[in-house]
């Protein structure tokens, strides 16, 4: 299905970029779980637009209004629904697009596949606005990890070329070293980063970067086996965040230029409990945690509305033709998206400690 | 759920290393579609062990009993069944992998989830003999699209660092290039990835790699947005065979270094139709194929049974110990896992066409 | 899952009686299908409450905003959502409820399964209220059948004793007969059952009743066999809506008391197509449609709140106590429920429709 | 999907009454669990074919070989997958059924779904002989709820028209008073319905019946809001074994018929413990358990397979003709229906309570 993740728990989002809203159900969430709505809308900031300098001047309030299943401050077992209504969203005529499909957007697919009857206002579905609603149920499920002593947070690897050499022990990876209001591990590298930025706007053009996602506190056993590994689980929600190519774990890529001897973690007792000594399997063996930190990567292509001319087609007249896009647009949707990749892998983690069974030691 | 895949299809597979028998249901198929078993055997003899000098020495016939769903050379409608009998399983004693789980292998994260109750010989139900039944089900796939003319072909990219420096047009991939035998573009680079990994298995080692998978005659309109998007059905299934620890689409990785003006893919007019000029996207936009070819590439880390001494621990002294894994290994499943890498492409790849809906243009 | 339904669409349903809005999300749909909204709404406008002597004096306007999924008339490919407010709960202090469950409603297996964080007021996510969303999706379903040729009507068979001893032909069934104020076959008694109603209204009392629906026009081919058959999937759906007790097809119960020779329906042809001369089976044989009218029944025991003083519990003190409850009821809600049975069976008619594949016929 | 049921277990069916084998898959069942092969066989031969006078002649052995997921008397984590071979089809020539379907099986609903490439023989997939899976997968869970003191037995309530007037309390249904030999409560009553099957068998005729399920030991809190209730699971297995035509709960049917003041359990406390006075709603409330035993009945219509001559048609040359079914077979499958009744409860209850989230009481 599109739109809806899940095996027990069960998100469904919806919504058009400048549709009257976007929202998302969550279903199959226990209650008396504790929600700060407070909390939920600091996260939520993160990822809205019109904040900084380096974003699109879009400025969407996205307040969530809870439509159920939240009473009182905790879940109350009903579903849980919340609608972000579009404020800002401008009249302007987007009739071109349906003969003029955008490069590198999703307008020629949606063409292909709903026949000339998709919103193609601001991408419709397929807009990036539609990770909103994803971190409204990232958030929640963030909330209700970090009960259990479960944190996540991403940051910012690279951004157009500007690479962060960073090093650091991935059996003790840097989560309070996040700088919070740029999301990286080194503020300079963050600084040239936001430089970058400016420059690829100021030349009409965009770029796209990588996430790193750190995830501690899991215990051990968390997964299944097979389609239902860990690895599988995140690959599929994180690849439903618009511009995502690339996802790996642990030594990931890496993994592919090693050896065994240097790739294996090798197993010991720590305070007597079992850790492995390095941590390129990312956490995770056989598709089940092994109780050390989960650690994924995710690429994000540079936004593909870019202010200089294009080549496109005229779908009505069979004809190649330019294109101009006009308006103004993220030059990077990096920054932005590290609290959609938390949000998403959340939501899969919380997911799967829904469903997991777990044996007893065998006397 | 673990070793169940698809939402129109479902393929769910059992059996462990050294149990009686593994294989494969796969549920929700039309009637009437062709089956040709010998080309499926053809299919299954790629990924069997024992073949090669490179590989383990386990010879296992890996020949499927149809149990069901086909009947004279046609699926009736009924779910497909098939079950290989487990001829070669040695008795000899596993039961020291119970308590000194091996580094890089799902015995320890097995151990805490299953309680000291899981079958550890061989790996149980995680190892990659269950790769078997998977090339079951993605050879029968494989078959009935290639019947509407999509044609699916992987190839080794990298072996233990060696790694082939090709160039090709991705908007026409050299699906016919690929060796028969050892399956590489360059049979010379094929040659001295063989010698690497006879060189390793001399020093005890293993060595892991990456492989490139190439899906042409795909029409567009193929997928969905957000989760159902075609790199979410692919990565799911793909990160579901063991040892993969990256899977990227397209530019994939290096879409994250790119600009915008450089990533996008230029839309132009080919003979009547709509084509981009390059194929940085892997024919995947919004989730949705293009009409070009799908190109993505998943990275295995070596193999983690090495002959070298390695350290783990006693889970019931709470004491760390050396390890020495007895027996021999495929210190690189690389090349038996290409056809393994196609299978699940073609069970994803069905699966959406399975389900696929597509409205015709506007008038 | 809880409130989620569907294989190939994906219905969620979201919403408390006193929350701020009810609400669903229909996902799957495909672009390109006209919707009528003023139909919609005529439609629910059967299931609404406070328009009849006979029902609840709680008058809601039931009007559903889309908030996405429809563009100019048609859908667009993207989810369907839409919202219908809460305007006319009371804030009359529904607090005693969790200490008292009212007998034959949820509040007490509510009370066990959320450990009192559970939305108490009017019933909560357990209200009848949650079917109005049902409706929406149902009437959408329903308008998309109808332009297939396949029409679905359900009326009144009994309430609360008054029973219509109709008599029809099950191959040709009335659905034009069906009256359209009150929904029975025959005006008098419908006139008899209203007058039931109101008798046990004045005794402080409720009464049950027998809804049976027809579908025709539906293609021989639909359902899937085993758990994916027709009856499978509309009884899931059917015993999701409050009240239901009994769901059968065709003969149904009187099925248990028929000789084969009797039960049988013979084949024949007319016009050239297959068709069979009785319909004991319901227009299903093996789960899949042969063709001739799907024909079921639900049963819907009384509704539980009554004025008549009753025996509960007080959960806090651990004490047996008396309980009345306070305020106007439906004495019966089998009119109101009509339109709920026809959304349901159209729910789950669009859905198997949706996924169906059937083959050629073999040459 | 057709053979494939559950929310949290996944089963998965396979075979074909005249094909290879016939089996099953079950996965997502925790490791751990204790499994007694020799009762599963006992469970087993209450359906299997040729015991008795009163049923079909084939014998089949139905010993089911475990295939993977149990190791050493427990469930390793694995997939279970159990395989039952078909020895004794005989090789008739079952091909004018691809001409002229018999009433009542799914000969012509399969012809139209796929098209002339289903397998006929014995009714292939659709054949009864395909609850033998049904019965292996719900042995097991049957046992896993007995572990856990939930018992659940069926009786014969009616056969061809001799019905048992029985009076027992609900809230204590007499799970220890059914008859082992032919399930009935009053062995008299089930002499005479023996009796009436040897009567319609002589005549060439079938009958149906009426067969009713206890479940005892469920603690209150089991099962979810609307579609994924009590009823809505059970019905929906229950649904998938061949010729149920009627499934209800508790006063069931006749709930249609009462008054609120009399359908309405009255709650009270005994020894400490929440219970209801009477047991019309079937121990569930807002598709919830309430610690009450669950009951519910299920029709099944007579065997289609009758010796006296039908009308049917020839599909290739479009015309009526009559048909003669030859062989012997079941006048009446209903005693060997009681314990697929029961192994299909099994399967839905072990299937809610292993996704079953219940919150601790609020302070």
């Amino acid at each position: 299905m599109s739109s809806t993740y899940g095996e027990n728990l069960k998100l469904s989002i919806f919504g058009q970029s400048h549709g009257a809203g976007i929202g998302m159900t969550l279903d199959g969430i226990p209650a008396g779980l504790p929600v700060d709505l407070e909390a939920l809308q600091q996260f939520l900031n993160r990822r809205a637009p019109g904040r900084n300098a380096y974003s699109t001047s879009r400025k969407e309030e996205d307040r969530p209004e809870i439509l159920s299943g939240i009473e009182d401050g905790y879940t109350c077992g009903a579903p849980i629904a919340a609608l972000i209504r579009n404020n800002n969203a401008r009249s302007k005529d987007y009739s071109n697009l349906y003969d003029c499909p955008r490069p590198g957007h999703a307008d020629y697919t949606a063409h292909v596949k709903y026949g000339g009857f998709q919103d193609v206002r601001g991408g419709g579905h397929f807009s990036g606005r539609l990770t909103a609603p994803l971190c409204i149920a990232g958030g929640l499920c963030k909330q209700w990890l970090e009960e259990k002593g479960i944190r996540i947070a991403a940051f910012i690897v690279s951004i157009g070329g500007v690479t962060d050499p960073y090093e650091y022990d991935p059996t003790d990876p840097p989560i309070d070293r996040i700088c919070q209001d740029f999301p990286v591990l080194d503020p300079a590298i963050g600084e040239a980063m936001r430089r970058r930025i400016e420059e690829v706007r100021a030349e009409g053009d965009s770029v796209g970067g990588i996430i790193e996602c750190l995830i501690t506190g899991l215990p051990a056993g968390i997964g299944e086996p097979m389609f239902g590994g860990v690895e599988s689980r995140i690959a599929q929600i994180v690849y439903g965040i618009p511009a995502v190519k690339a996802v790996d774990f642990g030594a990931g890529y890496a993994s592919g230029y090693m050896r065994g001897s240097q790739c294996n973690d090798a197993f010991t007792f720590e305070n007597g409990r079992v850790v492995t000594k390095t941590n390129h399997a990312g956490g995770i063996l056989g598709g089940i945690t092994t109780g050390m930190p989960v650690i994924f990567q995710a690429a994000f292509k540079p936004t593909p509305s870019i202010a200089q001319p294009q080549q496109s087609v005229s779908l009505s007249k069979g004809t190649d033709r330019p294109l101009v896009i006009e308006g103004r647009h993220d030059p990077c949707i990096v920054p932005r998206a590290v609290p959609v990749v938390e949000a998403a892998a959340a939501i899969a983690i919380f997911d799967m400690i829904l469903g997991n069974t777990q044996t007893d030691r065998r006397k």
